[in-house]
């Protein structure tokens, strides 16, 4: 068999020829749009790549990007990567202070960034940060008046450039990207994609266990492409050709709705929350009548979410999990065949408590503190373990290499595995609450709340106690008026005992979020010491 | 990125834990049927990798496979290359001289037969085949009287072995399997695969660019496991956990009805001459719920053929193509997204004239004479290369050498490019036929004829000619009764121009098949040499 490297270019390579009729739809936040061609796209990445090389830019360096999810953030993560040098992907939900932490972190060199985020680089600069930045590229015509070292507009630099850039046989191993994580449990670490795994995480992303992308399909991510490549779209929908669709600039439900209906979305993907907040604004039977299905990740959602997806609308509810460290997509819960004959109940049932089954080519394990398995009972919990080639190794600069033991990576999840083989998510270690000796699920409890037709939002963390070490404390976003007394009850009937019930719960207007759209727990915690 | 080998562990890791109770049936041509889950197949597949250890054959040795479509070639697919040797699928309906001469080819030390094929297999023996061979092992729970060599039975020889077989990291790019080409073009050349072709191929198979397969499909592969590997089907359903359903014996229309109605069929493939015959088995308007789409290989289906699947019965028939030499799949013609909108007529005329857009990994050019890229204006013909990391560079002992061409295999397929970025076959280089200094294409005339309501079957040959060179000679099955003059009307009311009508028209009981099921020009040309 022919010897041929997995990188970039395999990706690249149908782009102009094959895919160059179709579209790519950039909707921005203001309401206007851009749109363009796959032609257009693969002739101006090559662009880019040129730009990259007529700066002088080292031929392995650091290229970091601070953009929403745009055309030109598209070419970026070709062009970057097309020349041979390495995306790093910048999160703009953070402080000055830490973006010029990972900024320096990550070693970059050069900054691709929208023109209404160069205020916070200038901040980040301001702070002392950016120690290595030679260029920073504003992703529009002309670049505005800005404190920052080397600044250039992206359209000037790329226009004159020529349209192809030579084909290079990038070696597998090669470094192609780089993510920090989102640092909910600590100080950001950063993980490094290679050209290999990126191109089998595409092919596992494109695949039929996992979003399931054809040329037929047009994709809209609802989730980032400045944190976990978007979840791995961006790049599995131009190797198969699939229409894509970006929002640039925040996720309102409105917005979604639109571009879903107005450009024919078959395959969307984001945070369970966008979906609820969704479902608000649609009416049944067949409001979104191309959609084939939803991608719903970072966070269990609520079965009464994927019953009114099922039952009102028709569209099933796929849940997805993943960490920045597995690329991201680790495994999806697609239903079995045998399970199609399951009547509603036992169906959703079913789809609303698995987090999935591998992504092929992953491997999970779950284990006991002394490293046994578990047994796939449905009810042992243990330390979920992955594996896999697109499953890092470590981290930038040796961060954390704790969390790699014998060839697998320790997710800081605790897992039920079920006899069926899915397993779920019971809990990050950390979010388990220790009461009285035993552990209480703070996933399971939240799923539960939600599962209220007047809970909009619950999240549920350990407060101290005196007497129990910790109690959990539920915080709640509610459509009615509910008692404490109301919720007890609600909780008892799906399975709490008496001594699981949190003693208090808060009614939040909204629960707060992560820069990546997940319950923020951490900010509950500061919020509620006690 | 973790450094983890694509080998067959890969597509077998999840088979036991996560689908170990998916179903997989084998429907034998008696009638009768088998079904166990993929839990006994991981576990008989690793205790045949210990038999074959038991045997003492060597680490590398090549292990044949004489069988139809069963759960125990499925074993055979896992257990042969799991135990580091490789499996040599061998074409049941070759001759004894021709099957003889094919198991020498590939120095098979063993090989794995069906009982009913062991005649065939004594024949090839007798005719002094087999030199190498020291085990046959008769697929079945006891071993027939027979004149070959180390005679045993499957069944105890596996039945006694420890149930886990150690996970050995097999390097990528060792031997997996061997498949002769069917010989349709002279002398059966071996094409070898790699662990790494076979799994980058499963990943292709499964994406949605490919068949589209996930844990909530039926597969039905109405392709033989002897050659071409069914098309990869039961490599990429093994990986991603789809149910799958094997007809054992010739495929009929009946069976293959029966079963994909049965077993809840959602994908099956094979060459267009059985869904020919499928289709005059079924009513509308819904017939086959289950079946979301169907796979046809191997030759262009006729328009009609599309359209009737599309109109009577609800179901997108896809034309895919590949070789023996591109493991097999390379394209598939998956309509984009913006083609959804397209009118009944026009949508069918794309799908009935397309080979696709090739499937992510493989590269497509066409050439002209001079090794110039040739437009893709929709008219231009070339010769079609390809390559991709699961594409032969060479053939088995070095036959063959000419075929490949600085990193390019050159089909032998003469191809157009569209400008919407597909491709379709005009014909193979030597099935044009050249008359007075012009090319007619046989392919071309032969989807014409197809379109014929009362045609069945065509196949266009060229035969000698003092004056013009070649003529073309049409060899068609008829519904009704049809004269040269409707033929010759009909050619011309789809484009044909006088001079290119066939002068003559042979009317056949059916056009001979070769051992794949494709029209056999070979057996027409030596039927009708003028």
């Amino acid at each position: 068999m022919m010897d041929i490297p997995l990188n970039i270019w395999t990706l690249f390579a149908s782009a102009q020829r094959h895919y160059g009729d179709v579209d790519i739809v950039t909707s921005h936040a203001d309401g206007s749009s851009h749109r363009y061609t796959y032609a257009d796209f693969a002739q101006r990445s090559q662009q880019l790549m040129r730009a990259l090389d007529s700066l002088g830019l080292p031929a392995d360096a650091v290229v970091g990007s601070l953009a929403w999810n745009t055309y030109r953030h598209l070419e970026a993560y070709f062009g970057v990567p097309g020349s041979g040098r390495v995306l790093h992907t910048l999160n703009l939900r953070l402080s000055a202070q830490e973006l010029a932490a990972v900024i320096d972190h990550g070693g970059d060199v050069a900054i691709l960034a929208d023109p209404e985020l160069i205020p916070l680089l200038e901040d980040a600069y301001a702070a002392g940060g950016l120690r290595k930045v030679e260029h920073v590229i504003v992703l529009a015509g002309e670049a505005p008046d800005a404190d920052l070292p080397g600044l250039l507009a992206y359209e000037p630099l790329i226009a004159d450039q020529p349209r192809q850039y030579p084909r290079t046989p990038w070696a597998e191993d090669r470094p192609l990207g780089i993510c920090h994580t989102s640092g909910t449990t600590g100080h950001p670490k950063g993980v490094v994609y290679t050209h290999r795994s990126t191109v089998l995480h595409a092919l596992g992303v494109a695949s039929g266990a996992g979003f399931s992308l054809g040329p037929g399909d047009c994709v809209l991510p609802v989730v980032p492409m400045f944190h976990g490549n978007a979840w791995g779209v961006p790049y599995a929908a131009a190797m198969v050709g699939a229409k894509q669709v970006f929002a640039a600039g925040p996720f309102t439900a409105q917005r979604v709705i639109g571009l879903l209906r107005e450009e024919q979305v078959t395959v969307t993907a984001g945070v369970p929350t966008i979906w609820i907040d969704v479902a608000a604004h649609l009416d049944g039977p067949k409001p979104l009548p191309d959609l084939r299905h939803i991608i719903s990740g970072g966070a269990q959602p609520p079965r009464s979410l994927i019953a009114r997806y099922r039952a009102d609308f028709g569209i099933p509810i796929l849940q997805a999990w993943g960490m920045t460290e597995t690329s991201p997509l680790a495994s999806v819960a697609w239903p079995k065949h045998h399970l199609r004959g399951l009547p509603d109940d036992e169906f959703i049932e079913q789809a609303a408590s698995q987090a999935g089954l591998p992504v092929p080519t992953v491997e999970l394990v779950i284990r006991d503190g002394d490293g046994a398995d578990v047994d796939w009972d449905g009810t042992q919990v243990g330390d979920l373990y992955v594996r896999g080639p697109w499953v890092a190794d470590g981290y930038l600069h040796g961060d954390g290499a704790d969390q790699f033991h014998g060839g697998w990576f320790h997710t800081g999840d605790v897992a039920v595995g079920s006899p069926g083989g899915y397993f779920r998510i019971a809990d990050r270690t950390k979010d388990l609450i220790k009461s009285g000796g035993e552990w209480i699920s703070s996933v399971d409890m939240e799923a539960a709340l939600m599962s209220h037709p007047d809970i909009a939002e619950a999240a549920v963390i350990a407060i101290p106690d005196a007497k129990w070490l910790e109690r959990p404390l539920a915080c709640v976003v509610t459509r009615g008026v509910l008692t404490l007394e109301q919720i007890h009850e609600h909780l008892m009937s799906h399975g709490f005992a008496r001594w699981q019930l949190p003693d208090r719960v808060e009614f939040l207007d909204q629960v707060p979020r992560t820069s990546v759209g997940k319950f923020d727990k951490k900010v509950l915690r500061a919020r509620f010491p006690a």
